[in-house]
């Protein structure tokens, strides 16, 4: 399947090899990981997502670390190996000890079993949270 | 529906009543909210459920703050209304601000999207993640 | 928008009639569900559905109640309001009882929890399981 | 990435040591599953978890068997290879025959696809239902 | 909760304004939806999230009809109510018929049961589709 | 795990055999796919799915090629690998070009983010779209 692979360093050209330039230079690394080499089948889509994922990911009143929890979390929710994966390598990158990714996991799991407890009693929102 | 029903504090005894009134001095507050009066309908659910939260989203290495954010970005991942609004009422009363939880909506939205960028094309986890 | 008004009893005709009649002398009702009129748009899956409804939920190893206590469990997981109050109405019609829906509702939120935390952790299968 | 690999015998100690000596008492086993050992990682959650566990799915007015294919069902539904691999294990050692698996997933699968038509046809709950 | 009240005209100015501005324009509407007025809270998430969908959204190889039925089959999969109602009234207006939506609604319900069915009997890919 | 590995041709009898048979003459293919082969553990499941599937992507005012689009779209939304991989093959086989395989990603990976953004503001549903 043509799409299913991702795109080598050979057949990046134009707006795709500029992008994995940026990548490259921006992060340090030396070697694109597959998410973008995926992405890269779509140009437009590689740009756009690379262009937003440093728009929004950058600290800002939330820090790098905290961003990459959160991000951690709703991939855990979502049951994605690769998003769980690299989002802990990327966070642990920026300073994330294995004791705050702990903390977040048990978060993730109580709000998950919560989440359904609510639709299970079909809870109705109290109106001081209205 | 019975259990789709709160239980009223006039029918609170026991084990229930005890945990709405540890509920209401841990929280300063005297209205017992509708999520733990739907659990009330089962007493053990309740107890175990309110120790389980209370012992996770309790300061640790992560701040309480950074815990709502965790907690409100897996209930907008899992489309739960009520827990969105409770867990915002929450964690701006410890601290959170809006431009906060701003950027966790953002992280919210662009890690739903690229979970799925990566189941679409497959992407294979990298060596250097695992 | 059209397709989302249930169709009356007055626009119920040919396959459709012949599904409604069906539907209330098989469960003894004279009111057509919600559910039911809007599949209604489309001839062919109301007759579809509801047959594999029937094939289904009937009586087979595992019990009409036990049926429907799985098919609220999905429900709630998927938090389909609709689903939950319908298929609760239709367990306690087949003799649930509150006791059976709160034990059924406990397994649904350990199991999401767990489900998600087997996620975080990456677990990985054990031989003896495969 | 240290939390992603499950915790030896040989580094399970004190709260952890406890634990893994009560699922093998309570479950026969010489073998503690890499659930466990992956939560060890986190004592308390190890602890809690457990509790929660043997609390929830010992014999009720629902059987152990009714309780694990309710879990199952869940798990499906929330795609957890390793949820519905060990708990199809589970279902089986209590009692269930493949028959009663199979007649679960039918109801699995009807139920995915009714929550979604009801979705899309915005289906309003019928006062009957409230 | 003030992130959660739309933006109102009045208060939308510089960048906020501007994309309102392209909207209405470029939409032939004169009053700005809901979404894009909760988005105005944060101006940034406004100009990317409208730019994204004016890019991906326009007519390619695939034609705006077919790309907004596919927006709503994930709609209706995640259980977004305003998203469906939303582009089923955008569907309209490029054209969709109703046959057409029923059509796929049809095709999201029979996916949505057969993804379980898999995940239930952990169906390996056969090697023709690798 | 007996129900997880797919019934062979020796052991496909009566009623399976007559639908192994029909999938092997109506899709022109020697070998059965994995998912009926599981399927056949429950023959009426089999039988049920296979009619479903039949009456529901056969052209109709939407094309073969954009319901396989669609189901494919739903695939990924709910991250079954199987369900991507042999419908992406079908898709193919049906005519889909790699360009539309990209840009139904597109709408996916937008749709589901907006999805999450309608959830975290709590859209209400303009009076337009009712």
């Amino acid at each position: 399947m043509t799409i299913h692979k991702p795109v080598s360093d050979k057949k990046a050209k134009g707006k795709v090899k500029k992008i994995f330039d940026e990548i490259k230079s921006s992060r340090k690394i030396k070697k694109i990981p597959n998410f973008w080499r995926s992405l890269a089948h779509n140009p437009e889509t590689l740009e756009r997502t690379w262009r937003a994922l440093q728009q929004i990911m950058k600290k800002g009143t939330l820090s790098p670390v905290t961003k990459e929890l959160i991000y951690i979390a709703v991939s855990i929710t979502n049951s994605c190996e690769y998003c769980i994966r690299s989002h802990t390598f990327a966070a642990k990158k920026k300073g994330a000890t294995d004791q705050m990714l702990k903390e977040m996991i048990d978060v993730v799991g109580i709000a998950n079993q919560n989440n359904k407890l609510v639709e299970a009693y079909q809870v109705e929102v109290d109106k001081i949270y209205k």
